[in-house]
């Protein structure tokens, strides 16, 4: 493991915040690659840092997807692991990390083409999990989210060399403008927010639960704001949200009676995996951060029956 | 000033929970009364228990009500005033009460025809000004409010004898579906929640910043929002939201560097005003209920320019 050299994505250094252009490709395919899905959903992508597809799931793919999740929120067992974290001001659980170890359905939909096409032709080079969880949001007391870009604690944290990773969200629930749902400033990815401060060791757990570092500063969150209407990112059951790595995003609390839940994979290319973290600090365990025994992922022609279990 | 004689709206008397019918009208006119505006609009208050005006003011005439609200909240002597309430974990302004005292302008806008006329035709009576309010929620720090049923408090801690007001809360602000705006559950004003606990004495300083009593149990809320999808309230700045007394309403934080301004007036009907708190213990204070010097308010034709100051 080394350490990144000429690191341009320099952050928490404990100087003051600046804000400077993305160095990276948003969108890595060549012209000549096969395009997964419509130009257009591809260059909406690219313009705004995130696109919904919501056609990509049956019903029944999405019920079996919702029994599984469930089937993981009531194991015992799994509650007192350490890949879950519980809400601060309540024991419910808020995520399970490393889904796919615990659910042989979701290790299967980690490979099924109708994602790793996307994340592939993204990022043009073949690709691995770098991080996967099942985010639960639960009715009348969902917490916020504030405003983050998961690039900069990835980098920073983690040692990601470079924006090109794809995060994808896949609803199991309603995502509603009521709901707290995921928000994020469009444009905002083609701007890289390096953050005051610095960041204290083993800060990754409470990290998890309330974000207090890599936070960017009010008027930070202003200038990428500007001109850049903030969308919240709704779609039924089964959408799924794809959003480059470096999009800020961040989501209120939900306070209705709907619980919001989701399935939420993140697509590293194999040439962009993790060198030492950019803080000089000890690597965050591999569930929250993989970088052992990592393989590339090969696409596989899932259908709908395949998630009957 | 009597107490309530057969009082049929009760709770907080330390009994469980109850869902009742309403047993009042939710549009008072008779069928002759002259529409205030298009009959559809009415339909759509009497059975969602809201609606949503968004051609009532003119872009100067907002304008000046932005100036002037703008200017109640940089007053530092208005920021002493006990008539003013400060974010719980910040010293940020969250509401002005009694703004016509501090301001010509809005003691006009409370005459103005276009918003008299629209509760003196929903409640089929002359009115008053029950509660008014400037409620800033500013952009990235903005709390949320739980759920509540004004009139269930202003029944409990304030005696009012029937479901017959009506709020308007004026948006100074653009409203989004980001920004931490009014979320309201349809139909839910034709039931009355009846709540579990009782209320400790001089309780209000505190509900204004955060509720604890009067507050509907989630499996009561979860009952109101059955097949009711709920509604965020959105609108331009300018949009004036009609509200029954007893919608269920509640709003998210906000994260958004968008501040979310609203302007509240609470007309009640002259038959219908305050009795003896239910609750049995002292009333709140006038600026927060008026029980003093009570006149109806005869509407004035305002046109823009009445407003430049």
């Amino acid at each position: 493991m080394t350490a990144l050299a000429n690191n341009p994505y320099q952050s928490r250094i404990d100087a003051e915040e600046t804000i400077a252009p993305r160095l990276d490709p948003v969108v890595y395919a060549t012209s000549s690659a096969k395009l997964p899905a419509d130009e257009e959903r591809v260059r909406s992508y690219e313009h705004n840092g995130f696109v919904v597809l919501d056609d990509m799931f049956s019903e029944r793919e999405v019920e079996y997807f919702q029994r599984e999740a469930e089937r993981l929120r009531c194991d015992r067992m799994l509650a007192k692991r350490e890949e879950t974290i519980v809400e601060p001001e309540s024991s419910e659980i808020r995520s399970i990390f490393n889904v796919p170890q615990f659910s042989p359905i979701f290790q299967r939909l980690v490979h099924d083409t109708r994602l790793v096409g996307w994340a592939r032709y993204l990022l043009n080079d073949d690709v691995y999990l770098h991080q996967s969880r099942l985010n639960f949001k639960p009715g009348f007391a969902g917490k916020e989210f504030y405003w983050h870009s998961d690039f900069e604690t990835w980098h920073v944290e983690d040692g990601m060399p470079r924006m090109r990773a794809v995060s994808m969200s896949i609803a199991l629930t309603d995502n509603k403008p009521s709901n707290g749902s995921v928000m994020l400033i469009p444009g905002s990815h083609r701007h890289y927010v390096s953050c005051g401060g610095v960041t204290p060791e083993n800060h990754y757990r409470q990290s998890l639960r309330r974000q207090e570092y890599g936070v960017p500063s009010r008027a930070g969150l202003e200038q990428l704001a500007e001109g850049n209407e903030i969308a919240v990112s709704t779609g039924r059951a089964g959408s799924v949200l794809l959003f480059d790595c470096n999009t800020m995003h961040g989501s209120a609390g939900n306070i209705t009676p709907y619980p919001r839940t989701n399935l939420f994979f993140v697509f590293n290319a194999m040439s962009n995996r993790l060198a030492a973290p950019a803080s000089g600090q000890k690597p965050r365990p591999e569930f929250i951060a993989r970088r052992r025994n990592i393989q590339s992922i090969e696409p596989i022609g899932y259908q709908a029956d395949d998630y009957r279990q």
